[in-house]
Protein backbone atom coordinates (compact mmCIF):
# COMPACT_ATOMS: atom_id res chain seq x y z
CA UNK A 1 0.00 0.00 0.00
CA UNK A 2 1.11 3.47 -0.86
CA UNK A 3 -0.05 5.98 1.54
CA UNK A 4 -0.12 9.34 1.40
CA UNK A 5 -0.75 12.42 3.87
CA UNK A 6 -2.02 15.31 1.91
CA UNK A 7 -1.86 18.92 4.15
CA UNK A 8 -4.78 20.37 4.42
CA UNK A 9 -4.72 23.72 4.94
CA UNK A 10 -4.19 25.12 1.38
CA UNK A 11 -6.64 23.39 -1.07
CA UNK A 12 -5.07 23.85 -4.19
CA UNK A 13 -1.33 23.98 -3.57
CA UNK A 14 -0.80 20.62 -1.69
CA UNK A 15 2.01 19.09 0.25
CA UNK A 16 2.50 15.58 0.62
CA UNK A 17 4.48 13.41 2.47
CA UNK A 18 4.90 9.61 2.00
CA UNK A 19 3.77 7.84 5.06
CA UNK A 20 5.91 4.78 6.77
CA UNK A 21 2.79 4.43 8.93
CA UNK A 22 0.76 5.63 11.65
CA UNK A 23 1.33 5.76 14.63
CA UNK A 24 -1.75 6.69 16.78
CA UNK A 25 -4.82 8.49 15.21
CA UNK A 26 -7.73 9.15 17.21
CA UNK A 27 -10.32 11.53 18.10
CA UNK A 28 -9.79 13.76 21.06
CA UNK A 29 -12.35 16.49 22.38
CA UNK A 30 -11.12 19.37 20.65
CA UNK A 31 -9.71 17.78 17.18
CA UNK A 32 -8.53 14.71 14.91
CA UNK A 33 -4.76 14.08 16.25
CA UNK A 34 -2.55 12.00 14.51
CA UNK A 35 1.26 10.80 14.60
CA UNK A 36 2.44 9.48 11.29
CA UNK A 37 6.48 8.22 10.78
CA UNK A 38 7.29 10.05 7.03
CA UNK A 39 10.24 8.37 4.81
CA UNK A 40 10.92 12.74 4.02
CA UNK A 41 10.58 14.34 8.04
CA UNK A 42 10.26 11.51 10.26
CA UNK A 43 7.50 11.58 12.73
CA UNK A 44 5.20 14.28 12.52
CA UNK A 45 2.47 15.24 14.51
CA UNK A 46 -0.90 15.98 12.73
CA UNK A 47 -3.72 18.22 14.23
CA UNK A 48 -7.62 18.32 11.94
CA UNK A 49 -5.36 17.52 8.81
CA UNK A 50 -2.86 20.12 9.05
CA UNK A 51 0.80 19.07 9.58
CA UNK A 52 2.43 20.72 13.20
CA UNK A 53 5.60 19.61 13.73
CA UNK A 54 8.15 17.21 12.47
CA UNK A 55 11.76 15.39 13.82
CA UNK A 56 12.76 16.91 10.73
CA UNK A 57 12.13 20.34 10.85
CA UNK A 58 10.82 21.54 14.12
CA UNK A 59 14.15 23.05 14.92
CA UNK A 60 13.51 26.18 12.89
CA UNK A 61 9.78 27.25 14.52
CA UNK A 62 10.71 26.03 18.38
CA UNK A 63 14.02 28.16 18.06
CA UNK A 64 12.41 30.87 16.23
CA UNK A 65 9.32 31.00 17.94
CA UNK A 66 11.42 31.32 21.72
CA UNK A 67 14.84 32.18 21.28
CA UNK A 68 13.91 36.10 19.89
CA UNK A 69 11.93 36.69 23.17
CA UNK A 70 14.45 35.18 25.35
CA UNK A 71 17.24 36.75 24.16
CA UNK A 72 15.21 40.22 23.80
CA UNK A 73 14.62 40.12 27.72
CA UNK A 74 17.76 40.94 29.46
CA UNK A 75 16.54 38.26 32.30
CA UNK A 76 13.38 36.23 31.41
CA UNK A 77 12.74 33.87 35.15
CA UNK A 78 9.10 32.97 34.30
CA UNK A 79 7.70 31.71 31.08
CA UNK A 80 4.32 30.99 29.97
CA UNK A 81 3.43 28.87 26.65
CA UNK A 82 0.33 28.86 25.43
CA UNK A 83 -0.36 25.16 23.70
CA UNK A 84 2.76 23.80 22.32
CA UNK A 85 1.72 20.65 23.71
CA UNK A 86 4.56 19.05 21.62
CA UNK A 87 6.94 20.20 23.89
CA UNK A 88 9.09 21.65 21.20
CA UNK A 89 9.03 25.21 22.92
CA UNK A 90 9.73 24.01 26.29
CA UNK A 91 12.68 22.58 24.89
CA UNK A 92 14.34 24.98 23.71
CA UNK A 93 13.08 27.77 26.05
CA UNK A 94 15.18 25.76 29.21
CA UNK A 95 18.12 26.12 27.60
CA UNK A 96 18.43 29.62 28.51
CA UNK A 97 20.19 29.26 32.03
CA UNK A 98 17.91 31.83 32.91
CA UNK A 99 14.93 30.30 33.45
CA UNK A 100 13.31 29.02 36.75
CA UNK A 101 9.88 28.01 35.45
CA UNK A 102 8.28 26.94 32.46
CA UNK A 103 4.13 27.34 32.47
CA UNK A 104 2.72 24.96 29.55
CA UNK A 105 -0.97 25.51 29.44
CA UNK A 106 -2.17 23.11 26.51
CA UNK A 107 -6.07 22.63 25.90
CA UNK A 108 -5.92 19.08 24.98
CA UNK A 109 -4.49 16.81 27.00
CA UNK A 110 -3.88 14.10 24.22
CA UNK A 111 -1.54 16.54 22.84
CA UNK A 112 0.64 16.07 25.60
CA UNK A 113 -0.16 12.38 26.11
CA UNK A 114 0.55 11.54 22.42
CA UNK A 115 4.05 13.57 21.86
CA UNK A 116 5.09 12.06 25.20
CA UNK A 117 5.09 8.75 24.29
CA UNK A 118 5.79 8.90 20.40
CA UNK A 119 7.83 12.20 20.07
CA UNK A 120 10.09 11.77 22.79
CA UNK A 121 12.68 14.13 20.34
CA UNK A 122 10.40 16.84 20.96
CA UNK A 123 8.51 16.28 24.17
CA UNK A 124 11.25 15.05 26.55
CA UNK A 125 11.61 18.30 28.35
CA UNK A 126 7.92 18.26 29.43
CA UNK A 127 9.77 15.93 32.18
CA UNK A 128 11.92 18.69 33.04
CA UNK A 129 11.05 20.07 37.00
CA UNK A 130 11.04 23.15 35.86
CA UNK A 131 7.80 22.58 33.60
CA UNK A 132 4.78 23.03 35.01
CA UNK A 133 2.28 21.12 32.80
CA UNK A 134 -1.27 22.67 33.17
CA UNK A 135 -4.06 21.52 30.96
CA UNK A 136 -6.64 23.83 30.40
CA UNK A 137 -7.98 26.95 28.21
CA UNK A 138 -4.87 29.11 27.80
CA UNK A 139 -7.35 32.28 27.66
CA UNK A 140 -8.66 31.57 30.62
CA UNK A 141 -5.10 31.05 32.92
CA UNK A 142 -4.13 34.30 30.98
CA UNK A 143 -6.74 36.03 32.14
CA UNK A 144 -6.20 34.88 35.94
CA UNK A 145 -2.75 35.30 36.11
CA UNK A 146 -1.81 39.06 36.37
CA UNK A 147 1.79 40.37 36.18
CA UNK A 148 3.03 36.34 35.91
CA UNK A 149 5.56 35.89 33.45
CA UNK A 150 8.59 37.96 31.90
CA UNK A 151 8.12 36.18 28.24
CA UNK A 152 4.54 34.37 26.96
CA UNK A 153 5.02 32.62 23.99
CA UNK A 154 1.60 31.55 21.95
CA UNK A 155 2.39 28.43 20.19
CA UNK A 156 -0.88 27.47 18.97
CA UNK A 157 -2.67 25.93 15.92
CA UNK A 158 -4.05 28.08 13.03
CA UNK A 159 -6.06 31.02 13.58
CA UNK A 160 -9.86 29.51 12.41
CA UNK A 161 -12.01 27.12 14.42
CA UNK A 162 -11.13 26.68 18.24
CA UNK A 163 -7.59 28.52 18.02
CA UNK A 164 -9.41 31.82 16.68
CA UNK A 165 -9.63 33.75 20.31
CA UNK A 166 -5.72 33.38 20.70
CA UNK A 167 -5.15 35.68 17.61
CA UNK A 168 -7.37 38.90 18.86
CA UNK A 169 -6.64 42.06 20.55
CA UNK A 170 -8.87 41.12 23.24
CA UNK A 171 -6.43 37.58 23.98
CA UNK A 172 -3.39 40.34 23.37
CA UNK A 173 -4.77 42.39 25.89
CA UNK A 174 -4.17 40.42 28.53
CA UNK A 175 -1.26 39.01 27.42
CA UNK A 176 -0.31 42.23 28.10
CA UNK A 177 -1.34 42.50 31.59
CA UNK A 178 0.00 38.70 32.42
CA UNK A 179 3.20 40.05 31.59
CA UNK A 180 5.63 41.62 34.06
CA UNK A 181 6.85 45.53 33.86
CA UNK A 182 9.09 44.43 30.80
CA UNK A 183 7.37 41.49 29.46
CA UNK A 184 7.85 40.06 26.33
CA UNK A 185 5.02 38.24 23.70
CA UNK A 186 5.67 36.16 20.94
CA UNK A 187 3.43 33.89 18.74
CA UNK A 188 3.34 32.18 15.01
CA UNK A 189 1.17 34.44 13.08
CA UNK A 190 1.17 32.44 9.52
CA UNK A 191 1.77 32.52 5.82
CA UNK A 192 2.08 36.36 4.58
CA UNK A 193 2.21 34.64 0.98
CA UNK A 194 -1.29 32.72 1.51
CA UNK A 195 -2.73 35.05 3.94
CA UNK A 196 -1.61 38.56 4.05
CA UNK A 197 -5.01 39.31 5.08
CA UNK A 198 -4.76 37.41 8.25
CA UNK A 199 -0.95 38.44 8.91
CA UNK A 200 -2.14 42.53 8.52
CA UNK A 201 -4.96 41.89 11.07
CA UNK A 202 -2.60 40.01 13.57
CA UNK A 203 0.05 42.43 13.14
CA UNK A 204 -2.19 45.35 14.06
CA UNK A 205 -4.05 43.65 16.46
CA UNK A 206 -0.36 43.52 18.51
CA UNK A 207 0.45 46.45 18.14
CA UNK A 208 -2.43 48.34 19.36
CA UNK A 209 -1.59 46.69 22.16
CA UNK A 210 2.27 46.36 22.77
CA UNK A 211 4.59 49.56 22.40
CA UNK A 212 6.98 47.63 20.18
CA UNK A 213 5.31 44.98 17.71
CA UNK A 214 7.70 43.61 15.16
CA UNK A 215 7.54 40.94 12.93
CA UNK A 216 10.22 38.23 11.92
CA UNK A 217 10.35 35.30 9.05
CA UNK A 218 11.81 31.91 8.94
CA UNK A 219 11.82 29.29 5.95
CA UNK A 220 9.96 26.37 7.82
CA UNK A 221 10.08 23.50 5.03
CA UNK A 222 6.75 21.98 6.53
CA UNK A 223 4.39 24.53 6.64
CA UNK A 224 2.64 26.16 3.78
CA UNK A 225 4.50 28.15 1.54
CA UNK A 226 7.90 27.51 3.43
CA UNK A 227 7.78 30.94 5.01
CA UNK A 228 6.42 31.59 7.74
CA UNK A 229 5.50 34.45 9.98
CA UNK A 230 6.05 35.67 13.90
CA UNK A 231 4.95 38.42 15.52
CA UNK A 232 6.43 39.99 18.54
CA UNK A 233 4.73 42.79 21.28
CA UNK A 234 7.64 43.98 23.49
CA UNK A 235 6.65 46.43 26.52
CA UNK A 236 9.96 48.08 26.77
CA UNK A 237 12.96 46.26 25.11
CA UNK A 238 13.35 46.20 21.19
CA UNK A 239 14.72 42.94 19.75
CA UNK A 240 16.77 44.58 17.35
CA UNK A 241 18.55 47.05 19.24
CA UNK A 242 19.30 44.59 22.33
CA UNK A 243 22.66 44.39 23.05
CA UNK A 244 23.50 40.50 22.83
CA UNK A 245 27.12 40.12 23.41
CA UNK A 246 26.97 39.33 26.81
CA UNK A 247 24.51 36.75 26.68
CA UNK A 248 25.61 32.84 26.82
CA UNK A 249 25.95 31.27 23.40
CA UNK A 250 23.39 28.10 23.41
CA UNK A 251 23.19 25.38 21.51
CA UNK A 252 21.06 25.83 18.17
CA UNK A 253 20.51 24.98 14.41
CA UNK A 254 18.43 27.65 13.23
CA UNK A 255 19.27 30.70 15.11
CA UNK A 256 22.05 32.54 15.66
CA UNK A 257 22.56 36.23 17.54
CA UNK A 258 23.57 37.27 14.04
CA UNK A 259 20.00 36.02 12.09
CA UNK A 260 17.86 37.61 15.48
CA UNK A 261 19.11 41.00 14.42
CA UNK A 262 18.07 40.82 10.88
CA UNK A 263 14.95 38.26 10.79
CA UNK A 264 12.76 41.50 10.84
CA UNK A 265 13.59 43.23 7.56
CA UNK A 266 11.15 42.03 5.88
CA UNK A 267 10.97 41.19 1.98
CA UNK A 268 8.50 44.14 0.94
CA UNK A 269 5.25 42.59 0.27
CA UNK A 270 5.38 41.77 3.68
CA UNK A 271 7.38 44.96 5.14
CA UNK A 272 4.17 46.71 3.14
CA UNK A 273 1.25 44.28 5.39
CA UNK A 274 3.07 46.26 8.99
CA UNK A 275 2.32 49.60 7.43
CA UNK B 1 -11.53 15.23 -14.19
CA UNK B 2 -9.46 16.38 -11.29
CA UNK B 3 -6.24 17.10 -12.79
CA UNK B 4 -3.10 17.91 -9.96
CA UNK B 5 0.40 18.58 -11.70
CA UNK B 6 2.76 16.63 -9.05
CA UNK B 7 6.07 18.40 -8.38
CA UNK B 8 9.12 15.87 -9.33
CA UNK B 9 12.19 16.84 -7.30
CA UNK B 10 11.93 15.79 -3.98
CA UNK B 11 10.49 11.81 -3.83
CA UNK B 12 8.79 11.43 -1.10
CA UNK B 13 7.98 15.53 -0.03
CA UNK B 14 5.53 15.97 -3.38
CA UNK B 15 3.93 19.33 -3.56
CA UNK B 16 0.74 19.32 -6.02
CA UNK B 17 -0.82 21.80 -7.91
CA UNK B 18 -4.48 21.51 -8.85
CA UNK B 19 -4.45 22.41 -12.50
CA UNK B 20 -7.22 24.43 -14.47
CA UNK B 21 -5.73 23.46 -18.37
CA UNK B 22 -2.46 22.49 -19.61
CA UNK B 23 -1.81 25.21 -22.15
CA UNK B 24 1.14 23.35 -24.03
CA UNK B 25 3.03 19.78 -23.51
CA UNK B 26 5.78 18.87 -25.75
CA UNK B 27 9.24 16.76 -26.06
CA UNK B 28 11.71 19.89 -26.97
CA UNK B 29 15.46 19.00 -28.21
CA UNK B 30 16.33 18.97 -24.21
CA UNK B 31 13.63 17.99 -22.23
CA UNK B 32 9.87 17.64 -21.68
CA UNK B 33 8.25 21.00 -21.52
CA UNK B 34 5.38 22.27 -19.75
CA UNK B 35 3.32 25.13 -19.42
CA UNK B 36 0.01 24.59 -17.31
CA UNK B 37 -2.61 27.22 -15.59
CA UNK B 38 -3.17 26.34 -12.21
CA UNK B 39 -5.81 27.51 -9.65
CA UNK B 40 -3.46 28.46 -6.54
CA UNK B 41 -0.11 30.23 -8.71
CA UNK B 42 -1.20 30.82 -12.25
CA UNK B 43 0.38 30.14 -15.07
CA UNK B 44 3.60 27.79 -14.29
CA UNK B 45 6.22 26.43 -16.90
CA UNK B 46 7.35 23.03 -15.75
CA UNK B 47 10.72 21.54 -17.48
CA UNK B 48 10.89 17.64 -16.57
CA UNK B 49 8.30 17.60 -14.41
CA UNK B 50 10.11 20.01 -11.88
CA UNK B 51 8.27 23.39 -11.59
CA UNK B 52 10.72 26.36 -12.97
CA UNK B 53 8.57 29.34 -12.78
CA UNK B 54 4.61 30.44 -11.86
CA UNK B 55 2.90 34.04 -12.73
CA UNK B 56 2.23 34.43 -8.92
CA UNK B 57 5.62 34.15 -7.18
CA UNK B 58 8.40 34.50 -9.49
CA UNK B 59 8.93 38.07 -8.94
CA UNK B 60 10.81 36.75 -5.67
CA UNK B 61 13.12 34.57 -7.85
CA UNK B 62 13.36 37.06 -10.23
CA UNK B 63 14.41 39.88 -7.91
CA UNK B 64 16.85 38.17 -5.85
CA UNK B 65 18.96 36.49 -8.67
CA UNK B 66 19.07 39.86 -10.27
CA UNK B 67 18.71 43.07 -8.27
CA UNK B 68 21.60 41.51 -5.70
CA UNK B 69 24.51 41.26 -7.63
CA UNK B 70 23.27 44.66 -10.43
CA UNK B 71 23.07 46.85 -6.91
CA UNK B 72 25.90 45.30 -5.91
CA UNK B 73 27.75 46.61 -8.94
CA UNK B 74 28.20 50.70 -9.50
CA UNK B 75 27.04 50.80 -13.12
CA UNK B 76 26.20 47.27 -14.95
CA UNK B 77 26.15 48.12 -18.20
CA UNK B 78 26.57 44.49 -20.08
CA UNK B 79 24.57 41.06 -18.89
CA UNK B 80 24.72 37.75 -19.28
CA UNK B 81 22.27 35.57 -18.51
CA UNK B 82 23.36 31.85 -18.89
CA UNK B 83 19.75 30.00 -18.99
CA UNK B 84 16.73 32.12 -17.85
CA UNK B 85 14.42 31.23 -21.10
CA UNK B 86 11.49 32.38 -19.48
CA UNK B 87 12.49 36.50 -19.31
CA UNK B 88 12.08 36.98 -16.11
CA UNK B 89 15.81 37.92 -14.89
CA UNK B 90 15.79 40.12 -18.10
CA UNK B 91 12.27 41.80 -17.14
CA UNK B 92 14.11 42.56 -13.78
CA UNK B 93 18.11 43.46 -15.00
CA UNK B 94 15.78 46.15 -17.37
CA UNK B 95 14.82 48.22 -14.45
CA UNK B 96 18.43 49.48 -14.20
CA UNK B 97 18.80 52.84 -16.52
CA UNK B 98 22.00 51.55 -16.13
CA UNK B 99 22.17 48.25 -18.01
CA UNK B 100 22.45 49.00 -22.06
CA UNK B 101 22.25 45.43 -23.31
CA UNK B 102 21.22 42.01 -21.93
CA UNK B 103 22.19 39.29 -23.59
CA UNK B 104 20.26 36.00 -23.14
CA UNK B 105 22.34 32.51 -24.04
CA UNK B 106 18.90 29.86 -23.71
CA UNK B 107 19.78 26.35 -24.63
CA UNK B 108 16.57 25.10 -26.18
CA UNK B 109 14.50 27.81 -28.46
CA UNK B 110 11.15 26.54 -27.51
CA UNK B 111 11.68 27.99 -24.01
CA UNK B 112 11.78 31.08 -25.19
CA UNK B 113 9.21 30.50 -28.17
CA UNK B 114 6.48 29.19 -25.68
CA UNK B 115 7.21 31.44 -23.11
CA UNK B 116 6.72 34.35 -25.18
CA UNK B 117 3.54 32.42 -26.72
CA UNK B 118 1.84 31.70 -23.01
CA UNK B 119 3.40 33.57 -20.32
CA UNK B 120 3.48 37.20 -21.83
CA UNK B 121 3.57 38.47 -17.93
CA UNK B 122 7.09 36.94 -17.39
CA UNK B 123 8.70 37.42 -20.91
CA UNK B 124 7.22 40.78 -22.07
CA UNK B 125 10.75 42.60 -21.78
CA UNK B 126 12.48 39.52 -24.06
CA UNK B 127 11.13 42.31 -26.52
CA UNK B 128 12.68 44.96 -25.51
CA UNK B 129 15.50 46.52 -27.90
CA UNK B 130 18.41 46.37 -24.92
CA UNK B 131 17.64 42.56 -25.20
CA UNK B 132 19.56 39.64 -27.52
CA UNK B 133 18.97 36.35 -27.60
CA UNK B 134 20.91 33.85 -28.17
CA UNK B 135 19.68 30.08 -28.42
CA UNK B 136 23.11 27.90 -27.66
CA UNK B 137 25.36 26.82 -25.13
CA UNK B 138 26.03 28.91 -22.29
CA UNK B 139 29.28 27.21 -21.48
CA UNK B 140 30.35 27.59 -25.36
CA UNK B 141 29.19 31.41 -24.96
CA UNK B 142 31.01 31.98 -21.87
CA UNK B 143 33.92 30.19 -22.64
CA UNK B 144 34.45 32.56 -26.55
CA UNK B 145 33.77 35.82 -24.66
CA UNK B 146 36.59 37.26 -22.54
CA UNK B 147 36.11 40.63 -20.36
CA UNK B 148 32.79 41.24 -22.04
CA UNK B 149 29.68 41.42 -19.22
CA UNK B 150 29.97 43.18 -16.27
CA UNK B 151 27.19 40.89 -14.36
CA UNK B 152 26.52 37.24 -15.27
CA UNK B 153 23.57 35.37 -14.22
CA UNK B 154 23.40 31.87 -14.21
CA UNK B 155 19.59 30.96 -13.83
CA UNK B 156 19.35 27.41 -14.55
CA UNK B 157 17.40 23.91 -14.51
CA UNK B 158 19.02 21.98 -11.42
CA UNK B 159 22.48 20.35 -11.19
CA UNK B 160 21.23 17.12 -12.30
CA UNK B 161 21.05 16.19 -15.76
CA UNK B 162 21.56 18.84 -18.61
CA UNK B 163 22.60 21.98 -15.95
CA UNK B 164 24.93 19.66 -14.31
CA UNK B 165 27.68 21.60 -16.15
CA UNK B 166 26.52 24.86 -15.00
CA UNK B 167 27.67 24.24 -10.91
CA UNK B 168 30.96 23.01 -12.05
CA UNK B 169 34.49 24.98 -10.58
CA UNK B 170 35.80 25.58 -14.61
CA UNK B 171 32.68 26.99 -15.47
CA UNK B 172 32.95 29.48 -12.73
CA UNK B 173 36.17 30.06 -13.91
CA UNK B 174 35.26 30.26 -17.31
CA UNK B 175 32.52 33.24 -15.77
CA UNK B 176 35.56 34.54 -13.84
CA UNK B 177 37.15 35.29 -17.20
CA UNK B 178 34.06 36.71 -19.25
CA UNK B 179 33.48 38.81 -16.22
CA UNK B 180 34.85 42.68 -17.03
CA UNK B 181 37.82 43.86 -14.16
CA UNK B 182 35.40 43.85 -11.39
CA UNK B 183 32.64 41.84 -12.62
CA UNK B 184 29.88 39.86 -10.46
CA UNK B 185 28.07 36.84 -10.78
CA UNK B 186 25.38 35.34 -9.18
CA UNK B 187 23.46 31.78 -9.86
CA UNK B 188 20.55 29.78 -8.35
CA UNK B 189 22.06 26.96 -6.14
CA UNK B 190 19.29 24.81 -4.60
CA UNK B 191 17.64 24.41 -1.37
CA UNK B 192 19.97 23.92 1.98
CA UNK B 193 17.02 21.89 3.55
CA UNK B 194 17.25 18.99 0.70
CA UNK B 195 20.36 19.30 -0.78
CA UNK B 196 22.98 20.57 1.40
CA UNK B 197 25.42 18.81 0.03
CA UNK B 198 25.42 19.98 -3.51
CA UNK B 199 24.89 23.75 -2.10
CA UNK B 200 27.95 23.55 -0.15
CA UNK B 201 30.18 22.06 -3.22
CA UNK B 202 28.42 24.90 -5.24
CA UNK B 203 29.43 27.57 -2.49
CA UNK B 204 32.76 25.73 -2.28
CA UNK B 205 33.61 25.64 -6.10
CA UNK B 206 32.18 29.56 -6.69
CA UNK B 207 34.90 30.20 -3.60
CA UNK B 208 37.66 28.35 -5.34
CA UNK B 209 37.40 31.03 -7.86
CA UNK B 210 35.95 34.22 -6.94
CA UNK B 211 38.03 36.50 -3.87
CA UNK B 212 34.07 37.24 -2.62
CA UNK B 213 32.00 34.16 -2.40
CA UNK B 214 28.27 34.90 -0.48
CA UNK B 215 25.08 33.03 -0.32
CA UNK B 216 22.04 34.26 0.18
CA UNK B 217 18.25 33.27 0.79
CA UNK B 218 14.92 33.87 -0.55
CA UNK B 219 11.40 32.41 0.37
CA UNK B 220 9.97 30.86 -2.49
CA UNK B 221 6.78 28.83 -2.25
CA UNK B 222 6.98 26.81 -5.40
CA UNK B 223 10.60 25.38 -4.49
CA UNK B 224 11.14 22.73 -2.67
CA UNK B 225 11.30 23.28 1.21
CA UNK B 226 10.50 27.15 0.29
CA UNK B 227 13.72 28.09 0.82
CA UNK B 228 16.11 28.55 -1.36
CA UNK B 229 19.67 30.01 -2.03
CA UNK B 230 21.80 32.09 -4.41
CA UNK B 231 25.47 32.11 -4.50
CA UNK B 232 27.31 35.37 -5.55
CA UNK B 233 31.29 35.30 -6.63
CA UNK B 234 32.59 39.03 -6.72
CA UNK B 235 36.15 40.10 -8.09
CA UNK B 236 35.88 43.17 -5.97
CA UNK B 237 32.46 44.75 -4.77
CA UNK B 238 31.29 43.28 -1.31
CA UNK B 239 27.46 42.86 -1.39
CA UNK B 240 27.23 43.60 2.17
CA UNK B 241 29.35 46.82 1.98
CA UNK B 242 28.57 48.52 -0.75
CA UNK B 243 26.94 51.89 -0.79
CA UNK B 244 23.33 51.69 -1.53
CA UNK B 245 21.98 55.08 -0.62
CA UNK B 246 23.11 56.76 -3.84
CA UNK B 247 20.96 54.31 -5.63
CA UNK B 248 17.80 55.02 -7.76
CA UNK B 249 15.11 53.12 -6.19
CA UNK B 250 13.43 50.20 -8.67
CA UNK B 251 9.77 49.03 -8.24
CA UNK B 252 9.74 45.57 -6.75
CA UNK B 253 7.55 43.16 -4.49
CA UNK B 254 10.52 41.18 -2.61
CA UNK B 255 14.12 43.05 -2.40
CA UNK B 256 14.58 46.04 -0.75
CA UNK B 257 18.15 47.64 -0.11
CA UNK B 258 17.75 46.75 3.77
CA UNK B 259 17.08 43.12 2.30
CA UNK B 260 20.03 43.32 0.31
CA UNK B 261 21.92 43.97 3.45
CA UNK B 262 20.94 41.49 5.47
CA UNK B 263 20.05 38.40 3.06
CA UNK B 264 23.56 36.79 3.76
CA UNK B 265 22.88 36.44 6.79
CA UNK B 266 22.12 32.65 7.07
CA UNK B 267 20.13 30.29 9.67
CA UNK B 268 23.03 28.29 11.45
CA UNK B 269 22.45 24.84 9.50
CA UNK B 270 23.50 27.04 6.42
CA UNK B 271 25.77 29.37 7.66
CA UNK B 272 27.74 25.94 8.68
CA UNK B 273 28.04 25.09 4.91
CA UNK B 274 29.89 27.68 4.36
CA UNK B 275 32.53 27.26 6.57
Amino acid sequence: MDLWLREGQVSDAVMTYKVKQTLIREKTKYQDLAIVDTYSFGKMLVLDGIVQTTVRDEYVYHEMITHIPLFTHPNPKRVLVVGGGDGGSVKEILKHPAVEKVVLCEIDSEVVNQCKKYLPEISFALEDPRCQILIGDGIKYVREHKDSFDVVIVDSTDPFGAAEGLFGRNFYSEIYDCLTENGIFAAQTETPFYLPGEVKKIYENVKSVFPIAKLFMAGIPTYPSGFWSFTLGSKKYDPQSVDLSSREDINTKYYTKKLHKVCFVLPKFIEDLTR
